[in-house]
């Protein structure tokens, strides 16, 4: 048996690549000497081909090298990020086909990262991939955070259980949704978040996915090996590739401290430098919109009840009755950037400006949406002149229905119609079945059309914040003006019925891996029926748990996403909204177990403010932590909203406390967290005695 | 039982609308008194619907119309187009539904056309078929001259048999194509040729086919009841449907006379009119090209052996040798161009400028082509400007490779570019199966394609001849920029093992009804192992046929398609090709008989020349035609180019004469016509005596 081993810089992960008999390729991963991945398999089943790249491989050679390089994103967490590695290239030779493949391996001090690269061969042009078999060995049953693997959705709640537990969990976490394809009982999505019993914390996904389908883990639960399950296609396979290309990086993130698994930057480091030369268009945003009151279904997207079927081009929407409940109207966007521009936030969105919104889901409709065409109440000069004069930008709206070629088809004009009217950033929507019918939401084919929308973005100058579309990978680092998805269950789902109260404390393990999330937070009305007597949902948190939100959940991308007169009723927390920063300098995670609480603190883009945000999970918690992060010597005064005594997410979300305190690097804090709770720091430098006057020091 | 008649403005044809027992539509049709179509259920099975639209109907309207007008085509046959016919409309309710559907009938001296329209209703918005399922009952075991029903080609040679003889010959009628999907043993294309034992000519196919499925007829072989078989999508679906909306019409053609199916103008009459109000750039093109050259495999549409994956936008030709076959190469263009602007010809088609095409078939390849990225020996500057100094137009080239995505993404920047380099027209081809995967060349989606094509070359003043697209169903009335189709077997065949001597009899039964094909004919050297060494096909035709091609294949785009070599062997008959005129003011249809032959003149466009073909089968004949169709009174100079006495298109093809004789409106002709064989004449009027000095007139 062949063996090449590689430790990482600081020697604390380790890991073989081993030769089994009949040339099957494995690999194995410690942890400070602690099995994480058993002896797993590696390869691709190939359609078609005499031959798979499963076995009868020999090693043809091996490089290792050395990496270390620190980067500056253009927007994160931190100002400057840390690339070092060690790296082991192995090629291998499969000698009946006289193929060569490698499979390179980067070992990181947060974890280990691998992927398969297909040089350019005469007798290996071409090849479609019937399953990739990269194997995941766990070593015992796990704690797992899972939702079910599927190829059309990533909007479930999480489940936390045991990995023997996934099989008879699976079909009561299979809840509904606009358009979903599930397909194995012990199927689960990544990033996948798991613990060991004995405290390991074990994180698998993937980096820059592109243009190959994203992969999903299918478990062997009695021998507890997690495989590659990629998503396929309309014929069921599940990738076509051309050489020289590379698979996307399989990534194990691990640590015994659950903290280390948020402030990894494995995953950005494994993709490719920023493409986009002139950065100075892409800007953290902070914004409000017209949303919340169509998803709580105070108002709607659509303009009339008496178009049953659409006709672009046709239809003269002048000529039909209002039914009045029309959110995106000229008056309500000036009554958001009027709110926008008060209170100094950067942007205002309007989702339901565009016609096509009578007939646009469930139908399969091809022409769907025009991107350009706006309703007759829908003033697009009067608004972009508005805003204009309040110094407040528009965010356009783009829901394609999953009607992606008609996306496609109008994709230049609705940009070009965007730059025209002072529109730089789009929030994309891909609700419902994929068009062409077939495909999924993850295959590669739709997957490459995520990456067009992005690169033809890009050559537009315009952000993009992309909803539905699949997971992120970190492409975000080489394309940066990807400044936002959704891809996982958002604040939404608090108007649809509720999620879990400690659904918070899991996204940051589950999902920002990859890059950040447009979640929405800062509701302030949790009674659903207050906005809408029809829906009686309510917002499993509270309202200081809401606050927290703009820190725990990092984003560029941050909206306030509650109605202006529920922000009106509360302004004294509304406060922290708007005082807290979108972009950062330094992020420290203070606290975090997964399912249970997530603590951090973040500085401000050039500035010495901090943030501080904490959220809880079901049960009430008490936090403690220490503003050791401070700069030595100097002074603030912080603001602290938090959960009254008597608050919980479910009976009392609305009981908070907002105090004035005086902290150092020395002081320390305990924080009562209600069930659903968390607090929120703002953390301002005293520039002088004035600013501390009357306020008790925090020892 | 409800039954409502209408009959043709000459009274011959007459129709019968019923509805049977239980609800269900159905039609009869009768020509002279002869039954035509015995009683035929009309409806539409749906998918996911409590209820299809095939039975339960009561009438709830029924109204008649006549309409008569006259058109005149931007280019075509004739100058002026009578459009006049009978109609019925039939509206249908389905009480349990609340739905209401409507046929339409329009019943023209030559043959029925309907349709189904299905109103807006709020009821009603939505729908998908799962099989249209209307029938057309024959009253026997008619001749039927057809190919197989098949999604993705209509590239076959037409077998001639009984109704009943389909199923046994099937297996054998299905030769290789490089993409095909065959259904049903019993499974036919349209436009579909039928002869009755009592001589009628039946022709059924359809017209106006626009965001639909094309239609096949699946035969029941023991009834003799053909019903509608539609081309399915990805996931087996065959139509989403909005209302209001229409379904093509479906159309059946009947005659006593042959050449009463070639002369209708039916299927145009169905179309909407012209919707391009600018027409000027639009024009009647006689071409030469870079093509025959590699479709023999004398040359290569590639550059170079050394890259088995072409990557555009990294891979560098100028970096790789290049396989010194590649035939659009500068210098071999300019030759062409030489030959164009010495003989006449408006243009010169290029295939293989454009980089990819060293592995652009079979690799279900994504971004095959870029469609604006020369070879390295291919100076598109250059050639632009040597064309324009020559004055020949140069046509462009886009194969697609069926990548239709690519395709659309990329053409914008393809038409822009064409228009920047001075070509005024494309050809462009779906060579291989489909990407997207699943899809069908005859699909709905992909129908929608070719129509998003063609109306996006309106916009940029693009001519289109669309090469492996659905068969036409008359659009070009509508769009009249597409000028040419393939969607038949043409003459590329004779260089692949070689089509039936009697093919080209039926072309224009089973081809032109719905528009002009790019048959490219002018093929001089049959032997094409003198082109090739390795390829031994020989051309089923003798040369004088291919003469006459030019005028009974009806096309405003005519090749010369053999090599300038070969013409300047023969350049007293390629006098013809030079000469014959591709657009008309008047064509008469003097002999037809499919299988046999066709006998087509026609006058060039604004002037008094006329052009006369004749193509026989695979035995011998003599056609005897009478010049009554010249003005009275006038004389003319006719030059007769016709098979030798002992010409063959197998052992003799090159065997032809040539005599001119002066021919009056009085004179009768009785030639000779080889097998595979034909004669061409070009008649002009003899303006002086000069002109007919030494010869004889033709009694």
């Amino acid at each position: 048996m062949l063996a090449q081993e590689l430790t990482s810089p600081n020697k604390q992960l380790a890991m073989k690549f081993a030769l089994q008999a009949g040339g099957v390729p494995t690999y194995t991963l410690t942890y400070k000497g602690k099995e994480v991945i058993r002896p797993s398999r590696l390869g691709l089943e190939l359609k078609n081909d005499k031959k798979s790249l499963l076995n009868d491989f020999t090693v043809a050679d091996t490089k290792t090298a050395s990496f270390d390089e620190t980067w500056k994103p253009v927007w994160g967490e931190v100002a400057q990020i840390r690339n070092q590695y060690n790296e082991l290239a192995v090629t291998l030779s499969q000698a009946e086909t006289g193929r060569q493949i490698i499979v390179r391996f980067r070992l990181f001090d947060d974890g280990l990262g691998f992927r398969y690269e297909f040089p350019g061969q005469k007798n290996f042009a071409y090849f479609v991939i019937k399953e990739e078999r990269t194997q995941f060995a766990m070593t015992g049953d796990h704690t797992a955070f899972w939702i079910p693997g599927d190829y059309d959705t990533q909007e479930y709640d999480y489940t936390t259980s045991k990995l023997s537990e996934i099989r008879p969990l699976m079909a009561k976490s299979i809840t509904g949704n606009l358009s979903q394809t599930s397909f194995s009982p012990t199927g689960v999505q990544t990033s996948l978040q798991l613990k060991s019993a004995d405290g390991l914390y074990i994180n698998l996904h993937e980096a820059a996915l592109i243009n190959y389908p994203a992969m999903h883990l299918n478990l062997n639960d009695t021998t507890m090996v997690f495989e590659s399950w990629l998503t396929p296609d309309a014929i069921g396979d599940k990738g076509y590739m051309q050489t020289p290309s590379t698979t996307p990086w399989r990534t194990v993130m691990v640590s015994d401290d659950a903290r280390a698994i948020l402030a990894s930057k494995m995953i950005y480091n494994l993709n490719e430098p920023n493409k986009i030369k002139d950065v100075s268009w892409i800007k953290p945003v902070k914004y409000v919109g017209v949303w919340w009151e169509m998803i709580t279904g105070k108002s709607a997207w659509s303009y009339t009840d008496e178009v049953p079927a659409v006709q672009i081009g046709t239809t003269d929407f002048t000529k039909v009755k209002p039914h009045g409940r029309h959110a995106a109207n000229t008056a309500n966007v000036k009554k958001y950037i009027d709110f926008a521009a008060l209170h100094g936030f950067d942007a205002v969105l309007v989702e339901g400006w565009n016609i096509g919104w009578e007939d646009w889901f469930g139908n399969s409709k091809d022409f769907v949406f025009d991107f350009v065409t706006p309703y007759p109440d829908f003033n697009v000069a009067e608004i972009r002149d508005y805003a204009k004069s309040k110094g407040v930008e528009m965010i356009m709206h783009h829901e394609t229905s999953s009607s992606v070629r008609n996306y496609e088809r109008h994709m230049d004009t609705a940009y070009k119609f965007m730059k025209a009217n002072g529109y730089n950033a789009v929030k994309s929507g891909y609700v419902g079945d994929i068009l062409p019918r077939g495909e999924n939401h993850y295959s590669q084919w739709i997957v490459n059309h995520y990456q067009y929308a992005l690169e033809k973005a890009a050559d537009y100058k315009v952000m993009v914040n992309a909803h539905e579309a699949v997971r992120p990978t970190g492409i975000a680092r080489t394309y940066p003006n990807l400044i936002g998805n959704e891809s996982a269950r958002g604040t939404e789902y608090q108007a649809f019925g509720g999620s879990k109260p400690n659904h918070v404390t899991l996204v940051p393990f589950m999902r920002l891996q990859g890059g950040p999330m447009d979640y929405t937070p800062g509701i302030f009305e949790m009674d659903i029926s207050k906005l809408n007597p029809e829906n009686k949902s309510h917002v499993n948190s509270t309202l200081a748990n809401q606050l927290a939100l703009y820190v725990t959940m990092y984003s560029p991308l941050q909206m306030a996403a509650d109605l202006p007169e529920n922000y009106n009723r509360f302004l004294d927390a509304f406060q922290f909204i708007k005082d807290v920063a979108v972009d950062w300098d330094e992020s420290h995670y203070l606290e975090a177990e997964p399912g249970q609480y997530i603590t951090a603190a973040r500085r401000a883009k050039g500035r010495s403010d901090w943030f501080v945000g904490s959220v809880g999970g079901d049960t009430s918690r008490t936090s403690k932590v220490s503003f050791s992060f401070l700069e030595p010597g100097k002074r603030y005064v912080a603001t602290i909203y938090a959960d009254a005594p008597n608050a919980h997410y479910k009976t009392n979300p609305q009981a908070y406390t907002i105090r004035k305190v005086v902290v150092t690097n020395k002081s320390k804090l305990s924080q009562y967290v209600a069930p659903g709770g968390g607090y929120a720091i703002g953390i301002m430098e005293a520039k002088d005695k004035d600013a501390t006057k009357g306020l008790k020091t925090l020892k």
